[in-house]
């Protein structure tokens, strides 16, 4: 195995996933991951750039800076890649107004996007929000359409909160599309677009990049195959991966990327590259 | 396109779809399909053997059965393939202690079973009760799994209820399958299984058999997998298929019959053989 020093050359700039890796939701916002408040001053302090990349779609981008910051991060805003602000430039771009199946601590995000007689679908970490009938309502503004449009703001599988393993967009934006017969577009990791404009952001380019998350798919796989290096921590909801939830193909280099970081016994507190 | 008498050659049984064929659920328990009740009765006063095969999984197959006989069906309980028993069957012998996530209408057929300290999870169309909430209890009980087992009691994308479409077991299945990276095991049309089971009940061969619904993937394409014939109604769900939606190879066996239908203009009073 080689060894960090060599893995780290030539890298100019961190993208850091926020939920899992900074620190686990839950009752009264969550709570910081042990050394995490600390790594990101380190990193602060070093020559590194730095940015934070997420897809955390139930909480606007000023209520999730804020919650960091009660935890003792140092992030601000500008600081942030989110999908909601994502798929509004999207919205606009095309001329597309949304129904919403999003969770009311993100809807101010949208205020700015017209959401009368709907055209497309956006759907987004909804939490208690998916409930059956928004699902069917939903399901049938999709079904009502030409040329059916949905948008998933992430497609993860699950996250972990302090009181256990939550499902995720992913699950439900599957249900959609398997009830229509239809393919979701992904704002957010792991779509190239969502690490681009990441990058763009930064003034980096991918092979001087590297992404740290708990996400094998979103957070490793997605970076990886857009070029950059990836580092999967063993916080958030490492420990629950299943192999047989990978969806990258056996002996591929994601898998063996993350094996070797496993092999190599790394934790969560070794991850960051030293001052 | 060969004549009706040429199709349906030695055909000796009938299975015939619930939902959508003979009467839409809603409001009040729905309301039968015009010409549906008539073509019940010529059926079973011709010389062929009739029996019903239902994906039905919100309501037990005495409260089905009585809710038909209301709507002037001549239909009994004992004449009835449906999942819920069936499941019955299997988790008992597997040795296997369900979590249902099932319809309160449902839950009776599984009153002889062991639910104490879960090691599967049975799902059928909960409707209402796919909440978050119940989604999630169902996921954690999965990941909590060594081997993880689901069962799906059918997987029908969606039905037609007299208010509209309405979101069935599939795609919530679809969602817990992606989210903890298994395959369910589906109980109920398309699987062969269940329409072997309705053939032996019925004491017909599957080339002797036609199935009449209208789902292009559990009715007609299950029942051709099995070497039966198939028929697709024109009412129930079947005008809103979606093309994209087929899960059927292009131009296969399921596709061309289905296209020759379609064309053939076929409606609901045309389907039923003569007396």
């Amino acid at each position: 195995m080689a060894a960090w020093g060599e893995r780290l050359a030539g890298v100019r700039g961190v993208l850091l996933d926020i939920s899992g890796v900074l620190y686990d939701g839950g009752e009264g916002g969550g709570a910081a991951i042990a050394g995490s408040v600390e790594a990101v001053a380190r990193l602060k302090r070093s020559r590194l750039k730095v940015r934070f990349c997420t897809n955390e779609s139930q909480k606007s981008r000023a209520d999730l800076v804020g919650l960091l910051r009660r935890l003792g991060f140092d992030v601000s805003e500008g600081e942030v890649t989110a999908p909601a602000p994502a798929a509004c430039l999207i919205l606009k771009q095309r001329g597309l107004r949304p129904h919403l199946l999003v969770h009311d601590g993100v809807r101010s995000e949208f205020d700015q996007i017209d959401t009368s007689n709907p055209n497309c679908v956006v759907i987004a970490d909804a939490g208690e929000g998916f409930s059956y009938q928004n699902m069917n309502k939903a399901f049938q503004v999709l079904m009502e359409l030409e040329n059916p449009v949905l948008f998933s703001l992430g497609k993860g599988r699950y996250y972990k909160e302090t009181s256990g393993l939550m499902l995720d967009v992913g699950p439900y934006m599957k249900a959609l599309e398997y009830a229509c017969g239809i393919e979701a577009e992904v704002v957010g990791k792991p779509s190239p677009e969502f690490f681009k404009s990441a990058l763009q952001e930064m003034g980096v380019e991918a092979h001087e990049a590297i992404m740290i998350g708990d996400d094998i798919v979103g957070d490793v796989g997605g970076a990886q195959r857009y070029g950059m290096r990836a580092l999967q921590v063993r916080t958030g909801k490492f420990r629950y991966l299943r192999p047989q939830g990978y969806l990258c193909p056996p002996g591929g280099p994601l898998q063996s990327m993350d094996m070797s970081y496993r092999a190599g016994g790394i934790c969560h507190a070794q991850l960051w590259p030293q001052d």
